[in-house]
């Protein structure tokens, strides 16, 4: 039997979770919940599975999700929080020797060094949840590092993926919002249209699989069914295929080593009959261009992207700025910023700090004239 | 230094075996060299590559494949010989300890059961060279046997993929002959236009992964750049894909377990740009129909489709029956085999011969009227 805590468990992944230990109520038990406001829903799902421990962020702060994360009972702490507000959590949780899922893109892109430093030092697994993350794990079992030769994460290309530059300048959130084949939040989809969900996830690739930004490519690949791709040293490539359900990756953190029968359709490759690939076009799409920028000028620079891209984000959801105003706000406050070496905790939630400050009078710069 | 010994090395796959050996002179050394007839061709190699030992089948028989294949110094026989002829070969080869890797389907089409006995009782491995087959291992490694629902092969489906029931009817050796794909000899592009190739490597599967008939499926698959997938206990599907050249499979064989930099051309997907799958016709094409039929019905009845289907497709290449007679002569010698139901090699032989006898006869009976 595995004990979890689910940090953001009223979410959408953390619901999937709950789905995920409805199935398995022999292998897994839930014993710590932890979500950001919705305490009437946290209350609900504390019942109805016997959580030991709860807490809710808006009243107890970080305090209560470490508790929750590190409670001695729990072994493995699925981090499904949005932001950057299980940070600390998530480093708590490993200082304590826990199996971390990850299925918050932040925590690594924020902070990949000194979390992947504090789970090595430990000795602890950071699993990934994210679908191409764990596609990739999936393809690299089994195999040492000596033998990839680079890794291929598969984009659904979002909504606009057809659409030409000058289109692009007028696209309003609504039509963002409608991604082809995953259901997602807010900010999380606008990412998927842009890109940056993905430049997001190239950072975080980087983190998990130990891989330079050069040997890690992206492909569009518009039926979201190759999940994602290892290429080998001898040009064999493996890859993860699934159907575009969220319960298949979590599972798999969870059952990890093992591996169970799980609550999700079967996919069936001749009923998709075809799947495409094309290379990602940087002109129209530059975010993933930025993010590779990051990654290369270091890990000051991920954090820079992120804030300024939440704030870019949350200006087009309001309608201030225009969807290709976007990564005009990230790379102008990326301009402005100059590297910090060694990065600790409190000089990143310093970093983030100033960009988001910086971020949001670029993108007041850019508002649009009603 | 791993030292080979190549049994049919005139072939195709002999001579992609050698070229694998050229590009890895640190890794590979060549010991042993056998063919069936062509000694002008084995000489040269053999001076190329300081070869040991040589048997030319035609003056030595069998003992001379032994021999080559059992030479002490030897780490891995590679069998890439067709038919029948390098069976004893083979089982002497596992007596003896060597690594196997094998590129021909005969082997374990006729006596998969003696031949995987022998390799699990004498704890030799196995490993095979068929594109489809290398990726099912590829797609297995470091995954136990109860992780795996299913195995997925792709076949091309050979040139008449499209082609409507009565235009098979009338379709030449020369239509037959032009696979879409892969360059291979005659008989296995005949069987790969019928689907027999694929009926054949279920079989083999059969005998390599130990699952039955019902969790081996198979898909249309044309661009023949997915070699095969693996469908596991929770739904998500590995898959193996690479470009379409044998050196990939030979040298994943003699690196295993690792893997080395390929003289192979570097896929890319985007390139591709499109996958298709698709269900096979069992009707157009019911070559695979009866592949699935003899895995129920035991071993005895592989031993009689193989054979009667190399008697058809003589007689087909010989322009003396219609393509869609092959099924017919398979099916109807089919018919007239009551089980054996524990087979020696012995037995093996003595179906084989009986199987030729009776198909040639059928074959006769449905010759075309010039």
């Amino acid at each position: 039997m595995k004990k979890l805590a689910i940090l953001g468990s009223t979410g959408s992944i953390g619901q999937s979770t709950l789905d995920v230990v409805r199935a398995h109520p022999d292998k897994l038990k839930v014993v710590g919940l932890a979500a950001g406001s919705n305490g009437e829903r946290l209350r609900k799902q504390a019942e109805a599975f016997g959580a030991t421990i709860t807490a809710l962020a808006s009243e107890t702060g970080s305090e209560g999700l470490i508790a929750v994360a590190t409670h001695p009972d729990v072994d493995i702490v699925i981090c499904a929080s949005s932001g950057t507000d299980a940070l600390e959590a998530v480093l708590a949780a490993i200082e304590a020797g826990k199996t971390i899922a990850l299925a918050n893109k932040e925590v690594l892109v924020m902070a990949g060094a000194l979390v992947t430093a504090a789970a090595r030092a430990r000795g602890v697994a950071i699993l990934p949840v994210d679908s191409e993350h764990n596609a990739i794990h999936q393809c690299l079992h089994g195999r040492r590092l000596e033998e990839v030769r680079r890794i291929i994460l598969t984009a659904s290309g979002g909504p606009f993926r057809e659409m030409s530059a000058s289109a692009l300048e007028n696209v309003t959130p609504e039509d963002a919002l409608r991604h082809p084949t995953w259901r997602m939040g807010r900010k999380i989809t606008i990412d998927s249209a842009t890109l940056m969900n993905k430049g997001l996830e190239v950072i975080e690739a980087h983190w998990l699989f130990h891989l330079p930004g050069d040997r890690i490519d992206v492909v569009i690949h518009p039926q979201s069914i190759v999940h994602s791709m290892v290429e080998l040293t001898d040009g064999s490539i493996i890859a993860q295929l699934g159907g575009a359900d969220m319960k298949l990756p979590i599972q798999y953190a969870c059952s990890y080593p093992d591996r169970w029968e799980a609550p999700v359709a079967r996919l069936d490759l001749t009923a998709a009959g075809r799947l495409d690939f094309h290379k990602p076009d940087l002109d129209r799409f530059p975010c993933l261009r930025l993010a590779y920028r990051a990654l290369e000028s270091g890990p000051s620079h991920a954090v820079v992207l992120n804030a300024a891209n939440e704030v870019a984000v949350a200006s087009y959801l309001d309608e201030k700025i225009s969807f290709v105003s976007i990564p005009r706000v990230i790379e102008q406050t990326m301009d402005a910023h100059s590297t910090v070496p060694a990065i600790t905790l409190e000089a990143v939630r310093e970093i983030d700090r100033w960009a988001r400050h910086y971020s949001q009078n670029v993108a007041r710069g850019l508002e649009l004239k009603v």
